[in-house]
């Protein structure tokens, strides 16, 4: 219990640490939001931006710890730093392709600041294209950037994960977040379906890819109809 | 160009009143909300809240005309007031059976609030069981609270409209919005073709359904496992 | 310490129905503030609105608690929901005398909603005519409003602290909160300068209600000037 | 008129970029502002945190143009592109010296990071030892960073002003632009008050710097009182 409490304290100088790297890689991919938002705007094309939503979170002691006994990670300060997503981004996107996009700017923008670069990608895991087990579907990319986080360290890489899944991988997650609270360990047969879920959203992801090629097909050369406006609901969360 | 000034003008005297109905009937749904939270954290039950998302919206004077137009109103300020959904507020939900909870509690509360009640529900339109032809899906509640809106003007009823749908409805209402910001007019067979999507979303709706009550049923009489924390991934929108 | 969980648990149902009070009360004012920015605007008056800033908390239980034991009240729920400040709404102003205004808003929103009215002021103090010996100015008004703040039980009259004080106090009280955090127990010597300070501040506000009313003679039938713009500086808090 | 839209439109290139540098600017101050915190947490220093408030904007095209024209820049994108202050963060302080502290901290942040450093400070300016005559104090450090802004152009330096202030020369600035929304040509009587009230307050930057100098004294050996809870108000803005 003692020990529990001296690593929680050390947790703290690690989670500041993760927090400054989460600032950083916040503002760059927010940064590129923008980017893209006004060449779009600059060229007339009226294309929905890739992001449609950015979130961003600081794991919990609690959280942290139970990975590092998972992972069979040294119950230490230097086993929690090895937890690599402390820090996590997770960008949701309208289309399935839009994932593959952001990967791709993300890897660019890396390549582009060489060799001074101050952020790099030191893996990938496409849970797209190997979905694990119970279904579960994202594009993770370890990234890591150098900041000096602390008044007195030397910069140092810090570990952020950022998480690139489509709204309807998202909404998969959302369920089966709410089913494994109420039951965690779930029987065999539950786990199927809930992979023949995420099965049919993919169906979903599909369908509505070919439905806006289609759509952006029909709306070539149609001019904007004027006093017809697009002012979408504007619904604002609460 | 002149009549429009001044319809904008009126508008604003609108939007003020049409406003503070929305803060009146916003506050009473975050109270249903934390009163149902804090009912099932009480009683031990670990179902998620049927909330999961509440937002918010005032039309601008643009969408607003615009709906003057499409509904042949008087284009006067007695026209612009005839709008009903000025006000919006957009319940989301994990679940379809949520969709209905959350009605019968709106209903509950005026009633029992009679006959001195400031809330009453003018008006239903069920689209989750009569779809558009589009296919969109949600139940619109037209609400109305009486409050003084303005220092000198006397207690009215001021109209708010209240709608809930399931997470799949929204995420179908998101990508239909994209399509038809490009394609204003999109042709039939990419309308028929939006709706067979959201068809196949109300297929998930379903599964889920399902699965939660099967998931449910394993989970009576499992103890909580200690040392196993279900923390939540805890992001943050930005 | 038994007793204290069963206490901080008895609290949680009290927090519950304080927040659902404060929404309430927080709606109300919000409301009240875009009705006389509204009303300003139509008017073609430059004033500025008396609101500058709205704050609300809800007391911790140890916050609860201590003021329990200061009090001497009964350690029970009973005790707990003696104290009226549970739900605190901070309402801080430019000028002292929109202190004394939005009061009168208060009062007059009471009366003209009677007898069927589902607010009340039940208690006012006044220490910005009587301070506190430390230098504490701000008026309190004791507010109740009428909600079922639970589904099961009927509507009863929920407490609420509305605090209005001038940017100038506020700025003493955020001073006074940090020299105590350091040094619960300050000093007369101390305590006396810190009465000082907060007597200097007034001089402050004395000074700028002056300033305001002979700016406003000047203002007298000056037109716009046309170029001039004055768009503010338009800084939003992180 | 014509060039006035041309100009307008040339300025959304340069707000892309100066957001950009914003973000990055924004992202290192919320860094150090919770890496100080962390040190003195640590260190069991309950010293208030120099920052109390972080704000940001972005200069509006109609704000930017005034200063162009009134500073006699050209009036092309280059003369807006002149415009230093596009982006501004202002950083409010509890008390005087926090203002000179965070200065050293940028300074020291800059050097450490050499010769790589992709910040760096151009220029200061100390309103507050050389107030200017209506009685305007902050300090402003012009600041640039090196970012790659556009997905084409290379990395350049984006300027941003960083300005320090304490609570009280907030207050008087937030009063000063009351006045002069009313009043935009105040006559040389209404200037010197209004220099009058900055230099009052002044007297009680100096009075809360004697008296926590005092109170920290007091405070010294004093151990914390059990049972006496200092959990502050908490109190929300809206």
């Amino acid at each position: 219990m003692d020990d529990l409490t001296a690593l929680e304290k050390a947790y703290e100088e690690i989670m500041v640490q993760r927090r400054c790297g989460l600032r950083n890689v916040l503002a760059r991919i927010e940064n590129i939001k923008d980017v893209i938002e006004h060449e779009k705007r600059e060229a007339g094309i009226k294309d929905s931006n890739p992001f449609d939503t950015i979130k961003s979170r600081i794991k919990s002691f609690e959280s942290a710890y139970d990975k590092v006994e998972r992972k069979g990670y040294e119950k230490s300060a230097k086993g929690l730093a090895e937890v690599h997503d402390i820090a996590g981004i997770r960008i949701i996107t309208p289309y399935l392709s839009d994932v593959y996009d952001i990967r791709e700017i993300l890897y660019e923008q890396v390549e582009k600041t060489k060799p001074k670069n101050t952020m790099r990608i030191v893996d990938e895991n496409d849970y797209i294209k190997n979905p694990k087990k119970n279904g579960y579907r994202s594009l993770h990319l370890d990234v890591e950037v150098k900041i000096a986080a602390t008044k007195s360290a030397k910069a140092e890489w810090i570990p952020v994960e950022v998480q690139i899944r489509t709204k309807a991988m998202d909404l998969w997650a959302s369920i089966e977040h709410k089913l494994k609270y109420k039951n965690p360990n779930p029987s065999h047969d539950t786990e199927s379906k809930l992979a023949d879920v995420a099965e049919y959203l993919c169906g979903f992801d599909d369908m509505i890819m070919l439905l806006r090629d289609e759509n952006d097909e029909e709306a070539l050369g149609i001019e904007d109809i004027p006093g017809l406006s697009l002012h979408g609901d504007n619904f604002k969360k609460h």
